[in-house]
């Protein structure tokens, strides 16, 4: 074939496309994700990636339609999921005859937006979700369940000083409402969100321009509330705020708090955070977001919350849910940009098998015995010289070379070299089993 | 909202989604296939599911272009891959620097084909792919190390009676080549395609009215060729053709049977077959199809085989590679519509923990500590009354149910309740371990 024709081939900027190292770690992250979710009774879901666009699109709007991947095949009108949860109202309601509510879920796959590419910002990206969803109502225990599920998950991913933030949306929203500000609430959020940048003085002159002073007093007297857990619900209380919304959302979060202890979450991991809000329309109570505590700037690596309706836009069947979700991609690509984890010496296969003959019958024979005891081995079958088959064997970071020269064969026996200290034995197989195990 | 504004939701057609049962089933024969797959030291890869149409569609044409997603966002001309070969030559001449070649690697992921939705074929659907990709040249061996990892693949997932069929491509192209049929070879492959339906006479009475009297007595000695693998070697070798092609395919597949054995395929699962073709123009050497001997109705349920140049569309360099697909989505449609796996009683959890009380703090220290000792766990923590607890227990299919009650609470014990047997027990948690595990 000439040179013309040849055509280059790219990954589309905005794909991650990972080195089988960097990968290897990646699903590493994906499984211990799944066990820790499948260990908590979720079960696994997988919905299609293409769907109708306009059952995908019931609720969207603005950015969600802009960014959409959405297309014609035929008469077709089809799109790619955006995210994971309208797929999960689709799914509840289409097969709800055959589900077991309160229905535990878990769907780990990609998803579609079509965002400009920024570092660290995919166009296709895995999304770890869990969502419990209730037919009529759900316990608010199950909120309380939540943290433990992210404080399991993320130790087991190897982290230890982590907080997830928890607040419950009924506690701003009755205090604004109380505040006859519930028409600026957005606005308001908006603001106090910028705290930790431009401190609560600034916050105050900014407020100021558009909410009464005695209002204003309130909102600080909020803002300043702090101290652990218990001194916060504590200085909530002392607002005396008469609002309905507001007392519901302080006595939802006490109570989860109460359990919290109880499904094993340490104090120092979980923190009432009250300036947390998580967007506006969607989430209706208990909101979460997770920091890892020395990279604060990454943002929330796991957040969700608790909504009213999962389903509105497919049944008149009410559907309350609470759930979470870890932007795996996203993470991953942060965790590796900080230096956090490094894939350089991942590898799956314990050693390679190396010929110094032309025969590979005995090689053949070793490593099937080898895959018998459950032992990952891969046999080198090219005609090469020993230096490049062991230069091969370094860059797949295999622990150990096993190699079968004439004595090896004669005697039934193979020799083992370790390829971190440079030791090597001739042994017989069964030894050696025992070594790589 | 109105009734006017619900959507009803439905899945597109031709697109696999399957209950929570049915999908622990399917992801437990993936996570088989991922295992054996990993054994034999492939390494994962995850290329991006869109891709540059002009990328993708390098070589593709015909169906292909008729059946593919295509379509632009942007300035962008974008396309769903539908195959995992395309995105692994695009993978490896775009890494080509950073890989270590014989470059072995698996990847599981869904692909998209907008076929003509039919009962089992699905237009998203999962591929189970390994390839073994040479850089310049790849040795014959790895031809023969292809059968053992569709042996022990199939063996993992619970099967015994099935046939790995082995052919060598250039062994039929050599017969062609030698009685000048070179040509016609695609129409003669069709017609002994058939020979399994019409017979053996009917094939000779079709060929019979393109190819010369003495040809056909060529072929029809080469179609009659019978007996165990030696034999038919030993038959090969008696019809004396000289065409170098052919004699290059008899020694390749001479040399591929003989390893075989050392690799642990048992004689009654591999088959020499002089029919198989699989298509014209891909494959250059070995090919492989398997069957399930007594459901040889469904098709080959692994197939594959050897290629000269992987990446011919994307760089000049030679990449020969071997390697084997398996249809996961249309087999497990398949095999669960033959009865041959069933996923009625799949489940993941072992035990569902039932309140008596209003107090679940109890309960969920019990749960967490099951989790520990890494067993998968539900609390129900929903008001509701004890009979309605236990259907759900069924419905969800644990084998336990753990009941607490107050007398569970002073004592701290629990109630462990068989599901099958109905037995119940009150104990310690720490013998509530020793049994669920």
């Amino acid at each position: 074939m000439s040179d013309n024709n040849i055509i280059k081939p790219k990954t589309l900027p905005g794909f991650m496309e990972l080195l089988p190292n960097e990968q290897i770690l990646f699903n590493k992250m994906k499984d211990i994700i799944r066990d820790s979710y499948e260990e908590y009774g979720f079960l696994p879901l997988n919905t299609p990636i293409i769907e109708d666009a306009k059952v995908l699109l019931a609720k969207a709007g603005g950015e969600t339609e802009k960014q959409i991947y959405r297309f014609e095949k035929g008469d077709n009108d089809l799109a790619l999921r955006f995210d994971l949860t309208v797929p999960l109202a689709k799914y509840v309601t289409e097969y709800y005859d055959k589900l077991s509510f309160p229905f535990r879920r878990y769907q780990i796959g990609k998803v579609y937006r079509g965002e400009k590419p920024q570092r660290g910002r995919y166009r296709e990206f895995y999304q770890c979700d869990i969502d419990i969803i209730g037919d009529g109502k759900l316990s608010i225990i199950n909120d309380a369940e939540i943290p433990s599920i992210i404080y399991n998950t993320f130790k087991k991913l190897g982290f230890d000083d982590f907080t997830i933030c928890i607040n419950n949306r009924k506690i701003l929203n009755g205090l604004f409402k109380n505040l006859e500000l519930a028409n600026q609430s957005q606005e308001i959020l908006r603001v106090i969100d910028k705290i930790d940048k431009i401190g609560i003085e600034k916050v105050r002159e900014e407020l100021s321009k558009n909410v009464e002073e005695n209002k204003l007093d309130i909102i600080m007297k909020f803002l300043a509330i702090n101290g652990d857990n218990k001194e916060k619900i504590d200085q909530l209380n002392e607002l005396n705020i008469s609002d309905e919304t507001f007392k519901e959302g302080l006595n939802d979060i006490k109570q989860v708090l109460n359990y919290i202890e109880d499904f094993g979450v340490p104090e120092e991991n979980i923190k009432l955070d009250l300036t947390i809000a998580r967007g506006l329309d969607y989430y209706t109570g208990t909101v979460y977001e997770t920091f890892l505590n020395q990279y604060r700037n990454m943002g929330s690596v796991c957040s969700g919350g608790r909504y009213d309706n999962l389903t509105e836009y497919y049944t008149n069947k009410k559907m309350p849910g609470v759930g979470i979700s870890i932007g795996l991609s996203r993470l991953f690509f942060q965790l590796i940009d900080n230096n956090i984890i490094s894939a350089e010496n991942e590898s799956l296969t314990k050693a390679l098998i190396v010929s110094m003959t032309d025969d590979y019958s005995y090689c053949a024979r070793v490593a099937n015995d080898l895959r018998k005891e459950g032992i990952k081995v891969q046999v080198n079958f090219e005609e090469q010289k020993l230096g490049k088959k062991f230069k091969y064997a370094d860059n797949i970071k295999v622990e150990y070379v096993i190699i079968i020269g004439e004595d090896e064969i004669a005697n039934n026996q193979i020799t083992l070299k370790n390829m971190k200290t440079g030791e090597q034995q001739i042994m017989e197989l069964a030894k050696a089993v025992e070594i790589l195990k």
